[in-house]
């Protein structure tokens, strides 16, 4: 895969707790701010429930259709923890115990503490590549382009550092925000302009409020500084030509 | 429909900013939990793209496997919103100036201000059902069971109200949450025999760190509260047994 290639990847939240409403996914953010920056575009996102035949069936239409797969929840020791033998499932493969995650949660835990909860922990896919948690122990893995991280985000946060050299992504994804004293419908005809003008570059307008007043952020996204740059001289050219005040943001 | 069908509904997030990571999604949580009580269970998330192919594919997939649909985003002035254009093509209606929507917003502007940029904003598919913006003026809409709302959070919740006569839910869904100053491995297997004796009851897991200290939250979800009770008397029982704190949280 050369560094020209668009890589792109999709992410598989599984909890029930965040469609209930009950806990704000934090993850997806996460994952995406730290896929864009090695390069890997995120094209979609689902939340589903902990439902094995769901987790199986989303997997399999998801994995054939990215590059890359991250799914995060359920790896834990407790009943609604079903990720590991749905993925089993998914690829046709032994659910088992993993040896190398058994013998680094014996010596995570003191002597007697490494109980049959915990143990459920170390149960995966056959030959999965362990993703090591420098958090709480237990590992996460991956088999081929699936990579199954935990729920909690402090603990998935921890563990991106060691897995980004497993993760081939393309050029990384360049962006430049323009903030401006305005509101979206001053600037929709000019920004359109520019938008049918530079057909390859994604720009996005998003209106904020700040210390009380309106105004609109204006997102130039591209692999290619140069069309960034362009883009930019297009839109400042406008916001000049309307007295548009330029905010930091 | 009766009180007693259940009642489930899919949320799509339109927008290239929450997969890029930029913007942190609250729209989801919000709706879900007005949606559960409501009745009407959150099945599936999904976050897409501003790609007219795409979420037109989506809302069809979608507005056929659930009740409800509610989509966020993408219903502003500027070229990135596209919504209103997607489903008028997922439903096979006329892309049109809503004359009900036109009037609401010559009234909320003043005289000169409603300008061709915010003319975009009263497009929609022929016939569609307004929803009233308390916040901003702009209305959203529905066609048939696909609700669309925009993607500014405060906007959005604004909306909700006005919104739940057109909704018809099943039973509310009951939560009740046990909070514990243990982890999850101690109770694993106990919890495991709880939701095995009480199938039809929705029984979750979370860890949570709180003043620096574990704990795990169980969650009870079901819609009948004595299903819920018999559960929590089986989940005192053990906790009882092993000594645990119950703590608030």
């Amino acid at each position: 895969m050369t560094k020209n290639t668009k890589v792109n990847a999709a992410i598989l939240i599984i909890g029930n707790e965040i469609l209930s409403g009950r806990t704000q996914d934090t993850n997806t953010s996460t994952l995406a701010t730290w896929l864009n920056s090695i390069g890997v575009k995120v094209g979609e996102v689902r939340i589903i429930p902990d439902i094995e035949k769901t987790i199986i069936e989303k997997i399999n239409i998801l994995r054939a259709a990215y590059d890359y797969i991250f799914t995060t929840g359920g790896i834990g020791p407790t009943h609604d923890d079903i990720t590991a033998e749905s993925v089993s499932k998914a690829f046709g493969l032994k659910y088992k115990i993993h040896k190398e995650a058994f013998k680094i949660l014996e010596t995570y835990y003191k002597p007697g503490e490494f109980n049959e909860g915990r143990q459920k922990m170390v149960w995966m896919p056959e030959n999965a590549n362990l993703i090591l948690n420098p958090t709480s122990g237990a590992p996460g893995f991956n088999v081929e382009n699936v990579f199954c991280l935990p729920g909690v985000p402090s603990i998935l946060k921890s563990m991106l550092g060691g897995l980004t050299n497993r993760i081939v992504g393309g050029k990384p994804i360049l962006s430049l925000t323009i903030s401006l004293r305005t509101v979206e419908s001053e600037i929709a005809n000019s920004l359109t302009k520019v938008q049918n003008d530079n057909k390859d570059v994604e720009i996005g307008s998003y209106p904020f409020f700040q210390a009380g007043k309106l105004g609109v952020s204006i997102v130039i996204r591209s692999e290619d500084q140069f069309k960034i740059d362009n883009c930019n001289s297009q839109i400042l050219e406008f916001v000049n030509e309307k007295k548009i005040e330029v905010v930091d943001r």
